[in-house]
């Protein structure tokens, strides 16, 4: 499936101000990027650097007055998204070394405090991917998925108490309850074709099997059409932008993710 | 200066649990490991990593039982920490890219929280050192340091709210304050010579000045002595030991440094 | 300074055939890619992964037939290049462990055995950048510059033998000289905006003064214009494709750099 | 099998030499490293840093007269050398990224210059782990190994000429007759137990069957006993040590390896 999917976004800066943006879609095992363009008004110095986790993040300081960014990018992903029903629990001794980050909590994932209840929801489940597909599912029944009702990541405790949140909650509570049975789980930041209400989204991904499966409790059953920007442990790695002295939000954010070919 | 590190934990073991421990310092800019020792009882195998901060990791999985670690190292460290008061504050922009994740939130330092404290706190200092120095001085007045105090790592803003804490603690409110200002800085855990009671012990590093500085809240000064084991955003990533499945904690954990030559 | 390269690739293949490629150009301190297209033809699945060197590396197995690869980059680059006569020697042991890799000999640089004709070369010179400029005005005037003197790479003692080669070679002669002075350098691959005949282009940088400068004994003077798609020790490390099985050499190869703007 | 290794080595040094070393060996999935010792005479500032093959490296300056290295390292290893007779031969396509640069010509192993001889020694053999087999017993018949018959590298190339080498000569020649084939192959510095006459000493990984396997055309078969010290390219990456400025050798070198336990 080819897709072009693009984001625009216009920022009101009143002091100079430095960012950091991840708004390259890298090609990977999942999906190839043909092309792809990304420009910036005003134009100005940018510096690009792979972070910790292959991803490709953009530094620059942005001068006062409205500073907008405009990136598309026409991507090759998958007709389908891989599911593994069955596919097995991986000891914690057998995990690649690279992995092993995705087990520990962090900022928004706090999985240390998930234990009993993580225990709870998958009880009865096939240790693995099924684990993670009764979390999933337990999501889609217990937390209501509503783009907008947040507007600053909300950790997975918060979530929880709340029953409620935008695609990125819901894959941090996810992440938080994975990591907690020692499967290790990671969040992903992206575009979803069909999405609806149109706009960036947030999944995560549970390493069983020996491989990184998909999972999106926002949704009710895994489409094709999942485009990747970035990945890392939860929302703090994977900003789309970080801006650092006076916050800034986005006067004008628009998202397309349109079929070609 | 010479010191002999040691450091001996034992665990009593009911089902074979897999560890990720950490307790090989490195040499380093700062210290020099001249002779070592790392011996298991019983003797299993063990395989060593190195994780994305550049630490020594040992993955293992014990059997039941007891099961005991015993760790010595031979440190030639500085006559005295390095110290730079009114050394500038780097802005963002000028940061090197492997320094700019230790701007981010972490699990128990949620520096996006602090904002306003860490003005209060420091207003009136040159931007920097001299803001790090107000932040460890307000620690060391506003923060019970009283060893023992917390088993289990708790974050920077429950910290602030109990005004208590052990030598992590105060590192994790240290990091959290200094975030929040773009100062980017992480925790080290290792050895102090003539600690009291002696122990394990944490402490801080911030960035300013162009390089990384040594910080602790728990000592009324910075006297040399300090040997580094690990490096990280917080103690969710320095963990000298992470144990996976039923909690377990040390039944003896014996710590000793000694001035040697 | 805005430029539009391009390079079209075609390839006849006999055998199912696995390629590594490298022709996506990154974005770093000295360029910005601001649009990019990498098509294939036929159009086959692709995956990107980053090497040793940081650069963006594509791999895939083409079918038997014609292969093609179109590639095109608009990149913004300085109006100039950076030069610093006088900028001094970095003694060994203050460079960054990262340069360290590029004193040493390698595949087409036996930089071990130039250490007499260096000296000679540069006798006289200030310890440095200027050396290095001795160095590449030795180039200019003891080897031929032939572009299609050589189909694969020749290495520095050949290239001083034989005095011709081609970009690469002549570029290899000068990583070996500058090594052996214990000066680190390395091979870029690239376009140079108004290079006669236009086509792919290589050259190599050294590092003095704390950063990396460009040199390039193939040109009178050095005009801006350069963009890197890959760096590496020498030609082993960059090439533009690297195939595996029975060799392939193009069948088309056009190359454009265009300016815009 | 426990083993302690040991070197010392004794320079004369006539000007202040900047020196990077190689002596500490590494605990991995290989063989654990439980004790060790690293002493310098006299005792100069040290920093050590990890190289991009992994690689622990001392960074030292000299000063002017005798300087001496004094090592010693306790080792579990395994009680015998794994070897797996048919394990496949892994199509380039397949290989992990990190493995693909070891299918690359290098200073020392000019594979590309070996296609047909490579044919020839391996043909009627499976491809994979027997076809590395039968180059290495093609080395032992093909070229005398005598130990001290060369000071400094001698690439593949010439060692296949002269028909004699020293260990590191033979690797060298195993691993350009391997990539030529497009079978990954990287040189390994280190110890063996029993070697005679006692020395550090060189062998050769190939990867097959998806992971690394031990091979030593030196000895008539393949024995418990490996200690590795370090993993490279070829000899330009692992040098036990380099040093800048004049050469210098070892007025003294002196190596040992003991069973213990």
């Amino acid at each position: 499936m080819w897709l072009r999917a693009s984001c625009d976004l216009t920022f009101e800066i009143s002091v100079p101000t430095p960012f950091i943006l991840m708004l390259r879609p890298r090609s990977g095992a999942q999906q190839w990027i043909s092309r792809e363009e990304y420009r910036l008004e005003p134009s100005i110095p940018v510096y690009e650097f792979t972070d910790d986790y292959g991803n490709l993040c953009q530094r620059l300081v942005s001068p006062p007055g409205l500073f907008s960014i405009h990136t598309v990018a026409d991507v090759m992903t998958a007709d389908y998204v891989d599911q593994a029903p069955g596919a097995p629990f991986v000891p914690v001794q057998n995990l690649p070394d690279g992995v092993l980050s995705y087990l520990l909590p962090s900022r928004y994932c706090e999985s240390e405090q998930f234990n009993q209840m993580a225990g709870e929801i998958t009880a009865g489940y096939a240790l693995g991917y099924d684990q993670v597909t009764a979390i999933t599912e337990w999501l889609r029944t217990h937390i209501r998925y509503e783009p907008g009702s947040s507007d600053v990541p909300i950790s997975a405790v918060d979530t929880n108490l709340r029953q409620v949140g935008v695609c990125r909650d819901l894959a941090h509570l996810g992440i938080a309850l994975c990591r907690s049975l020692s499967i290790p789980a990671r969040l992903v930041v992206g575009y979803l074709h069909g999405l609806q209400p149109m706009d960036l989204h947030a999944w995560f991904e549970a390493y069983v099997g020996d491989r990184w499966y998909t999972f999106d409790a926002t949704q009710s059953e895994l489409t094709a059409g999942y485009v990747a920007i970035g990945y890392g442990r939860d929302a703090a790695d994977v900003a789309v932008y970080n801006q650092f002295g006076p916050s800034v939000y986005p006067v004008n954010q628009y998202v397309q993710v349109q079929r070609i070919q």
